[in-house]
């Protein structure tokens, strides 16, 4: 019997869009007000999807307090209040959300056991998400 | 490395759910209170989700100002703020979200570029929701 | 021990913004697409607050069944799946939330009990909301 | 022409997470305060999708009073406002989120029309949800 | 400059509506399906709002780690994940949402600083919820 | 009759909180991680609620658009998408959400007609909100 957890995590932080492979005019073009050149920021919603066998003694998943730990260590404490442009994952990357969930998926994927599979999703707005399937 | 970006849009409309095809006892047994003579209305909240690789250079799956003027076009204007029923893509169609959810899909599907993979889910109320995959 | 209740109901019509009092152009200045001629809808909010002494043997501000009863009574069963320029009630007003708001509170405020203090709140979509204070 | 339907329900229940497969050391720590004496409870969201043929006359995938007779009679009726431990259903299964949808997917699946997909999802808090994929 | 702070906190809890003061019958009148004899449970959300000048210095209107030790201590502590019908503040009251919000009030009110301004709400469920104003 | 019209907005924006007013070990204790050397952000929802009379001919407390341009400009164009920090209306005032709040009720009684009683609530994540009654 197999079943899916989905769990929700909250994160605040802030990041600038804007990339030294493009021209003044061509960020302007394509990342818009979010080029701005200080930056703005986010509550973003990061929705952690586990899916494997319902154990038969306990009748779950998978241990809540290992999933919250592994969340914690490798995605919150990481991007929680933190300006996302001034972190080394960011360095070569812009930090759209895109690159966030990315990151945020190959960070769980490496920590998460693995018989259990994964699905991230994450929202940037009340009208942006992104998810990634493995 | 591929990605969805998921956009949430909203529209107002009115429809009123009859059709000629069925008595008006099957009408009233098939539709309720929605088959009521004048209409009613809908917040209808239409979320977009569009596939494709992240874009190496700008870190994004696709265009947002380009995505945001393709619904515009192809379902805002037509939509929005109209009674579904008097207009030519439900002449002979009855307008439930069902039918709506499909003229959304085809016309995005025609209008989006061919690599992005597309998925639309509709949702009328806060109890219902529409989805369809290609 | 005063306190107060506040329930939730749902209902979906629609409507269309005009009025004979202004010229096509007024019309179309003061309530934009709302004033497409064929109308279009909305899925309402209704959040009817109720304030009474809580009762010492029921530990309840008033009586659950009898306050849905009434609010089916008195503001389900007229307006819920209905285009409101089509009742009599807004025969001589606009349907605007503004007067559909005051409608609901003159009928629950003439259907509760004089002992209870009333608050109504209407939203028409999630970005606009009514609220009357008697 | 296929669509999906997503219909939601609430349904209030309390449950306590203990089995007697394990030890009082080891309920308490699979479990925290979920395994607490006296139980708790929740307000469960149960989404039910049903996928099938757009039928041509009607414009829809699927009977609603016929689908919410069924969802009434196999899942509110007997879970809605219940205990769950002392349910015939979890006399030898733990009462977790995961074992409740399995038994919700179980029922729903007898009862449904077979050319109907199904999918179901259960909200047990704002930040747990479980999801059964047939 | 005086300002309000809302701060949201969530609990589960369960509980079961019956009152030795009226007849079985009664009880089933007032109650419905919340008398149902083993009980039920909700997520209930706490929404503590105080009121009060805003410092000079910090920009704040109150600690928010002396705040949420406060709600801590004097609510989530004696009522999170339990059987409210168990505890002693409930022995001779019927724990429903009015009295629960009545003493969570009282709790709150003698333990914050007096300067500042109270007003609690707690919501049962997506339909329900209840206001204190001191 | 009189009744009170709300509208809610949306900006994202950046800051941090501390003040050379208090020592580091001070901006820790009160700031916590908000502090954090290079800033995080949010999501802020805006709603502005103003009150005054039904006009009798077109049924609406105000004109929307004139509503909207108002809050455009006083509100979104300055802070949508900014470093709050980086602004002039913060050089002497730390960025808390209780500051921006009083800065937008100032800048909205100004340019809103007297007429119209005006009520603000920012909303800064899920959990915490503002308001300011004037």
């Amino acid at each position: 019997m197999k079943a899916y957890l989905g769990r929700r995590y909250r994160l605040s932080a802030s990041h600038r869009l804007h990339t030294p492979a493009l021209s003044e005019a061509e960020n302007q073009a394509v990342y818009g007000k979010c080029a701005n050149p200080h930056g703005h920021g986010h509550n973003y919603t990061v929705e952690v999807m586990v899916g494997g066998e319902i154990d038969a003694a306990t009748g779950m998943v998978c241990d809540l307090a290992e999933l919250d730990g592994c969340v914690s260590r490798e995605v919150l404490e990481p991007f929680d209040h933190q300006n996302l442009n001034t972190l080394g994952e960011f360095r070569n990357r812009v930090p759209t959300t895109e690159n966030l969930l990315i990151e945020i998926e190959w960070r769980l994927r490496r920590a998460l056991r693995p018989e259990l599979s994964l699905r991230v999703r994450v929202e940037e707005t009340a009208k942006n998400f992104f998810e990634y399937r493995g």
